[in-house]
């Protein structure tokens, strides 16, 4: 049913948008934010809520944005060490199995004392990466990769590799690192290979505290997904700074620009390759990094900058424009959760509803009403009239 | 997904809660109740509406409470015979056939004149029940026991029986009872021996009107539900004083406690209890009643009674409270039907919306929009931080 026209679609997303009110004021983070184009955007536009998963679901960024995308999130699930691969721009190999890594901090007992060895700089984690690149064991070859901060991937590549195994990462301090176990007989190979990196790895990093062991989870291949070229006909480009996201969006069939790091220069990036293509994935990853850092006013500043910036997408005037986040990230609970995320479309045949101002209390009121957010596409396909009618 | 936490869910049912307004005065009874602590519980918690079954579906009682519990509510069907059987803690084994039974009268002509015999009192049905009571038909064995009022079930206990056969229960007044077909030759023993059974339930009481027939519906055998401990990871009791409701939640793996008859009593039990389970179900039986009745002023009243007694429920702060009906049962309709439920959820955690009444036309602004029924469960869990998230 979709139809190639020169019709263009942006899809912002602003990480873990939704929040929850500050007990004081009883305004979320969206709510406090002072957004004069964002709410003029959802006069005109309009809004709603959206379930990534469902109701009550916590959902992982990658769920989340797989959703956005229109593809279910629960039979698309795309392994954490892919998505790290892939975000790096590493060649993934259809056999390879990848993992993401944290560097991380133990003590004198072996127990975890910081998950993330105190987040050290990507400078240092590429460091400690090419210490631990390049090893050979059992004829797998072992790849190790700095991706940013505290974390790694490590790919390993040979024959009969599975990953049907358990983490290491127990995901908590307090603790010893999980043995990586087996989960039938044909994963005790990569489950042999990967504890034996594992044993490895803290040999080699014991004189570099606080990072001086590494944490596995997420033990994936590479997933075959119908590209959104096949499905909507879209000629798609994701300007994202994080790598999570640019790897998920590669996984889909977009082409990944060159984003820079802050706001301000992707949306640059998006002017100035909108004449190439016709939908375009921008990602913001401040909202969520200030939510899971429990920082409420940073988060409102995150959203404050985007809506100062705004005037940059819409002077574009696309066709249809989606602003949205891929789950809620409130700072009051410092993670992801499973609040209904605030859904922003405008269009020139979008029916607005009365809704003013981009807000969680104002989208209950929403034209949109509440529903699964893998009815974003269609609905942008449809606001862009790149849907044909269902049956005759 | 679900994990255990000492965080506590109450789930409190007030049966057939949704109403229609009174012409007169343009309010539900909802709407009509004085409820100042449900409406304090509204202003800091989040409502909405839900569908037990689907927009337009008038649910029985059985699917209305497994929607409830979280299981499907299309293909989680229980019999009514099973239910009436569990409900009264008859040791149900897993090849017996349940059957609902209501003594009822007919006239001369052998024409129900009254389903339900008048109303007999439960003493007088148990009378009725031991004459009945140990009758063996091709060597089937029927055990009888009493319900409540006019209601009673029959279990037949021997080889070779099914339940792929039609009720005798016309569900109207004025014609006969109809004969117990089978619906493939595999049924044709139970449909057999249930005929025989009705022909001499007639002989027996054909002295004792206005209870001198019988009508059979809802054959059927106990069917295997994972538990909710299974699912969710809690320890679940069940307060409930109508034995169909305490059978139900039986099945789904509840404690059942000693619950008494009043409002009061129920809620008494839930504090008395509350330190041994981390989720509760407490089954209100009277708005459904009054509802059925057509008596729109004792269903305010009963509303009104559990309001009063909320205190006992909020005193106890549980990290979740969800507050909603199986399904509405409107005074003017005098029966179960179709319009979606008021649900109000709190927790500290809910994203509270701008709704600070709980009623049918305050719900319809409500943060959690209107949803399924299967996904109170889920919300619930979610809010009391039990859920896991979800995907990388």
């Amino acid at each position: 049913m979709s139809r190639s026209t020169p019709a263009k679609i942006v899809l912002l997303v602003l990480d873990g948008l939704g929040g929850l009110p500050d007990p004081e004021t009883g305004k979320t983070e969206l709510e406090t934010a002072k957004t004069p184009n964002l709410d003029a955007l959802a006069a005109s536009g309009v809004c709603g809520f959206s379930d990534p998963v469902g109701p009550g679901i916590t959902p992982g960024s990658a769920p989340g944005h797989l959703a956005l995308f229109g593809y279910d999130p629960v039979n698309s699930n795309i392994g954490r060490g892919v998505l790290e691969a892939v975000g790096i721009d590493f060649d993934l190999q259809p056999k390879d199995v990848a993992v993401r890594g944290n560097f991380c901090t133990v003590d004198e007992a072996g127990l975890i004392s910081n998950r993330r060895a105190g987040r050290i700089s990507t400078e240092k984690c590429a460091e400690l990466c090419q210490l631990l690149d390049g090893l050979v064991i059992n004829n797998v070859n072992i790849i190790v990769r700095p991706v940013r901060d505290h974390r790694f991937t490590a790919v390993f590549r040979g024959n009969g590799l599975s990953t049907g195994v358990s983490d290491s990462d127990p995901q908590q301090v307090g603790v010893a690192p999980n043995l990586i176990t087996a989960s039938s007989p044909a994963d005790e190979k990569i489950a042999r290979v990967a504890n034996q990196f594992v044993a490895q790895a803290k040999l080699v990093l014991a004189d570099h505290h606080p990072a001086n062991m590494v944490l596995l989870r997420g033990f994936s291949q590479r997933p075959h997904f119908p590209t959104m070229a096949d499905i909507y006909k879209l000629k798609p480009a994701a300007i994202a700074s994080y790598p999570m996201y640019r790897g998920l969006a590669r996984l889909v069939g977009m082409d990944v620009l060159e984003a820079g790091t802050s706001i301000e220069e992707e949306f640059r990036t998006l002017a100035q390759n909108y004449g190439d293509y016709d939908f375009f994935f921008v990602h913001v990853k401040g909202t969520d990094s200030a939510g899971e850092d429990g920082d409420f006013d940073r988060k409102v500043r995150t959203i404050e900058q985007v809506d100062r910036a705004l005037p940059e997408i819409t002077d574009l005037q696309p066709d249809v424009l989606v602003v949205t986040g891929d789950h809620s990230t409130p700072a009051l609970l410092k993670a992801h959760s499973w609040h209904p995320v605030p859904v922003l479309l405008y269009s020139k045949w979008c029916r607005t509803d009365r809704v003013s101002e981009f807000s969680e209390s104002a989208c209950v009121q929403g034209g949109l009403g509440r529903f699964p957010a893998t009815q974003i596409m269609p609905l942008a396909m449809a606001n862009a009239l790149k849907l044909t009618k269902f049956g005759a």
